[in-house]
C-alpha cells in the first residue's frame, strides 16, 4: 500500500473504495471547494482524523507534486502469514466437504489485476491469496478499487519464495494446479476436487519454469478466437469458478 | 466511438490499443517533445495522416479543453446488422456441431465493461454482441483498450429493441438464457448446448423485467463470499466459458 494518496479525486476514490485511512492532511491555505467538502464529509463518516498542516509540509511529502492541497495517509494493508491461510483451508475443508482453494500469483505485476483476482477469489470463497514480496504487485489503492473492496475480505499472504509455499501446501494435502497456455490438458479435464492450490502466472511470461516444475499438473484454458488473449484476471476467474463447479455441494 | 480523442497520452494509448484513426491534427505552434514524436512515429507506422492546423481550430473542436496541441479524429466503429450475426451463427453451428453463442447486453453503461466482455466473447468464439442503440455504452477508445483490441475482431450490432432481437433469435432456433442473481437455477444445472443467446443485465439493476420475461430461462452464478459482487464482465466470462465447456468437441 502506498503510504500517501495525493490529490482530491484520488482521495475521494480511495475513501469510496474502502482504502483504510490513517489521517487526512489539509493545507492550511486551502479553499474549501465542493471536492474538499466531499472529502471532509467522507472523513467524518468513516471516522478519519483530519489535520491542517502547512502547505510546505505537503510539498515535502508529495511524490508526484499533485497533492492539490490535500493528502491522505493510509494504514498499511495487513497481510496474513501462511499459518492463517492453512487455518482458513482447514475450516473450508471441514465445512465444504473437503474443498479448499488457495490462489498463488506468480509475480503478477499489475495491482489492478491483483484486485480483480481478489474479487473473484472472495466470490468463490477462496481461503486466501499468496503473492511474492518482491518484483510483484502489492495491495494498493488501485487494488481496492478493482476489487470493489473485496480485498478487505480475503486474506493475502506475502512470501519470499513461491516454491517453498507450494511445497508446504503439498505437505498439507493440496494438489497444486498451474494454469498455463502450454499445458496439454484442458481445465475441464482436470480433477479439481478437494484442496487445490491454483497457480496463475504473470501478465507477460506466465508461470515461471521453476514454479511450473513444482506443480502437480498444469491445465490450459481453451481460447477459440483469432486473437486469443484473455487477461490473467479473466482466466483466473474462469479457473476459480471451475473449481467451484467441481466442488459444489 | 467518440469522434475526437484529445491530448498526448490518450492519443498514444488509443493508437496502441488499435483505435482506428482517420487523422491526427497538430497545432501549428506545438513544440515537438518526446510524446509528440512518439505520436508522429506511431502515425507513420499505422499510415495515419498528420495535418497541421491553427491551435485555434483545436480549441474549437476540443470538448474537454485538454488537447495539449494535438487531437486525433477516429474512424466510426463499424457496427454490423442483425443478419450478419445470424450468418455468423449459421457458420458457427455448422462448424461446431450445432453450437453458436450470441451475447446480448441489456443496457451495459460502462464502455470498459463492454470491452472486457468483447475480449472474452472473442476468446470463446462467440458470433457477436448485441447492444441497444440508446442509453447504453457504445464502442469507444476505452472499449478498444479494455478489450485489448479484441473489439476489432468481433461483430457488434446496435438495435433499437432488445426484446425484438430476442424474438428473432428464438425464431432462428436459439435458446435465450438470462443471467440473473435472482434465478433459482445455477448456471451449471442449465443446458447450454447448441445455439444460445446469453443475456447479461446492466451494472446496477441487472436484466430488466421486460427482457427477462422474454427469455427462455434464467440462471444464477453462485457467489459464496461475504460481499459477493462479481462485476458484469467477470460474470459474463464465467457464463461464456460454461457455454464453451458444454459445447466443446
Amino acid at each position: 500500500m502506498a503510504d500517501y494518496i495525493e490529490g482530491k479525486h484520488p482521495i475521494i476514490e480511495a475513501l469510496r473504495s474502502g482504502v483504510p485511512a490513517h489521517r487526512i492532511m489539509l493545507a492550511d491555505n486551502e479553499r474549501k471547494d465542493p471536492m474538499i467538502e466531499d472529502i471532509l464529509r467522507k472523513a467524518k463518516k468513516f471516522g478519519v482524523e483530519v489535520v491542517t498542516v502547512p502547505r510546505k509540509k505537503l510539498d515535502e511529502l508529495s511524490e508526484h507534486g499533485s497533492h492539490q492541497g490535500v493528502m491522505m495517509q493510509t494504514k498499511p494493508f495487513e497481510y496474513v502469514n501462511g499459518i492463517t491461510i492453512l487455518q482458513n483451508a482447514e475450516k473450508s475443508a471441514s465445512e465444504r466437504n473437503g474443498a479448499a482453494l488457495v490462489v498463488i500469483l506468480d509475480h503478477i505485476t499489475d495491482a489492478g489485476n491483483l484486485g480483480a483476482i481478489a474479487r473473484s477469489a472472495e466470490s468463490v470463497g477462496a481461503c486466501g491469496i499468496i503473492i511474492p514480496n518482491k518484483r510483484a504487485a502489492r495491495v494498493n489503492a488501485t487494488t481496492y478499487k478493482t476489487s470493489a473492496g473485496a480485498i478487505a475480505h480475503i486474506d493475502v499472504c506475502q512470501v519470499s519464495n513461491i516454491v517453498q509455499s507450494i511445497r508446504r501446501l503439498k505437505d498439507e494435502g493440496f494438489w497444486v494446479c498451474a494454469a498455463s497456455e502450454h499445458a496439454k490438458d484442458g481445465i475441464w479435464d482436470a480433477n479439481l476436487k478437494g484442496k487445490i492450490a491454483l497457480v496463475m502466472g504473470n501478465e507477460g511470461e506466465g508461470v515461471s519454469r521453476l514454479v511450473l516444475e513444482c506443480c502437480d499438473f498444469a491445465v490450459a484454458l481453451p481460447q477459440i478466437g483469432e486473437i486469443s488473449s484473455l487477461n490473467v484476471a479473466q482466466a483466473s476467474t474462469v479457473c476459480m469458478y471451475e473449481w467451484l463447479r467441481q466442488n459444489r455441494g
